[in-house]
């Protein structure tokens, strides 16, 4: 192994020596970490990988790239109910650039200490720069917000603001021109969006399915929809909006945006009729900010009404978000 | 997320909801996997990332490709003295290629039959061919193979043969000419190196340190020194070859490729004198092929001598193996 790659292994080492964490038992440094579940808890895993000029510009601030890779992952434990406790990294880089790695670890780090989140392990290789990060949180079988869960006649809802990944990737690709207050806040939204843990936190308890906003509100509430063998009608004008894609004054685009756009990292759920008043009464009291969009009905697929008539999609994937 | 990957994952999906698997409360298809540990054990976490054309050339056979990423990775809970229960794979592929991603799956899933590991979770993202994959097994605190463990006096052993690794990548690199049985064992060393799980249960409950050798046996057995802050000396004419390497007649690029060359994924551990009788017992009876190869000494450097004489490296690092 190259020696200037011990020295970044022993980088990331040090960094992470600064920050014991609960249940590491060993950490980095052996051919394993050795973790200990709390107990009664099961282990919640996803692994989601970020390749340059894919995902994010290659020449983006390192800090950025580091922030958006781990929170993007952070995403899919808040999805589950799970509680943040451990992630790997697996880091592939052309070259080993002190300054990059400086500042992509402390990106890293800050993140992680933001979310209570402990680096256990991880390889270095040369290559393509990608990263992988696998995230490891814990959960309880009860608590776990499934895909396939929802029942005929489930509220669905959408934390805060769809649409700002795409008009966020719209910014940085200039293929649309935003305020300087906008396009700082949608720079904010694409490299350091919030996992949605906290909401995650309030949900979990009470609502009957939900994911993360990862490919497109249609296509990820497609997957509930699978999942549960269940339909869904989204009315587009109930659609919650940000002031930066407001600001664009085309809600044709905005819709568009908001339901194919992807890259949103917002929660969307469904909670039962019954339970309606218990999330209701947290939005009412400003913990949840959350919006009814829709409801789950029989059939298949997800369907979008404007004013009462079909509403016709562009793409319901993520590829085409900039088209 | 474009259509020909949601193809691929269902793939992958439809192949792993075949093989049920312990411990798996919910596989792949959701946001995260969940997982249940079993009772009284803790989680062994790894993480290894395979580049093409740097840990394995891009045109190779992708049944081959998935059997070394998934073989090297379970060598590292081998290393750890831990039962292979699960793994994610973040597969970064150029394209969509079906007859590629059939094969790649094929070698895959028959490895992980063959261990008894279950994929639990995964993501197919476009760009250049890289492999990751996080292995996750189960261990126990008084049966972990540590790196910190080794004391001044325990002898240090290997697993079967050391020095295939360079040689297999000679073979296929054809700096070397092998005769084609010698090439044919080689090649399959190369691509589907044996974790040693079951030495590693045979010895987890007496050896006092261990590691697999990825990076070379002298830079691996430096690993040993520097957590037990202790130094060792290997005797080089107690190195066993296979007869692969021995039929080089050359017995000093042998010895080379043995002490630096790396990929050999054989355990290199230690044994205290009052245990090594257990483990002499094991190597007697045919159940353990180990030998006897150096000692742990004061200091903080591994030595090598050949016949009481130092014998010198000419690198102690996996990149020049070939050279």
């Amino acid at each position: 192994m190259p020696s200037e790659f011990q020295l970044i292994q022993q980088f990331f080492q040090r960094e992470q020596a600064e920050q014991p964490a609960e249940g590491v038992l060993l950490g980095i440094g052996d051919d394993c970490a050795i973790l200990q579940i709390p107990a009664g808890k099961q282990l919640a895993v996803s692994v989601d990988t970020l390749v340059a000029d894919v995902h994010f510009p290659a020449d983006a601030d390192p800090e950025l790239i580091a922030e958006r890779a781990l929170r993007t992952n952070l995403s899919d434990l808040a999805a589950m109910g799970a509680d943040p406790l451990w992630f790997t990294l697996a880091l592939t880089l052309p070259e080993a650039n002190e300054d990059w790695l400086r500042s992509f670890s402390r990106g890293l780090f800050t993140c992680a200490r933001e979310f209570g989140i402990a680096l256990v392990g991880g390889d270095t290789t040369f290559g393509p720069l990608s990263i992988t990060i696998q995230v490891m949180g814990a959960t309880q079988s009860q608590q776990t917000l499934r895909r396939d869960g929802a029942n005929v006649g489930d509220f669905v809802l959408v934390t805060n603001f769809v649409g700002d990944g795409a008009a966020a990737l719209a910014a940085i690709q200039n293929t649309h021109t935003f305020a300087d207050e906008h396009a700082e806040y949608l720079q904010q939204r694409f490299y350091r969006p919030t996992p949605r843990l906290y909401e995650s936190g309030l949900i979990r308890d009470i609502a009957s399915s939900a994911l993360d906003i990862s490919d497109g509100l249609v296509a990820d509430l497609q997957h509930i929809c699978d999942a549960s063998d269940l339909g869904a009608v989204i009315d587009v004008e109930s659609l919650p909006l940000s002031p930066a894609v407001q600001s664009l004054n085309n809600n044709s685009q905005s819709y568009q945006w908001a339901l194919s756009g992807g890259d949103d990292y917002e929660l969307c759920f469904t909670a039962s009729p019954e339970k309606m008043a218990d999330i209701a009464m947290l939005i009412a009291q400003g913990k949840l900010h959350a919006t009814v969009i829709g409801e789950m009905i029989p059939g298949h697929k997800v369907i979008c009404e404007y004013k009462g008539e079909s509403f016709a999609l562009d793409t319901t994937g993520y590829q085409h978000f900039s088209s």
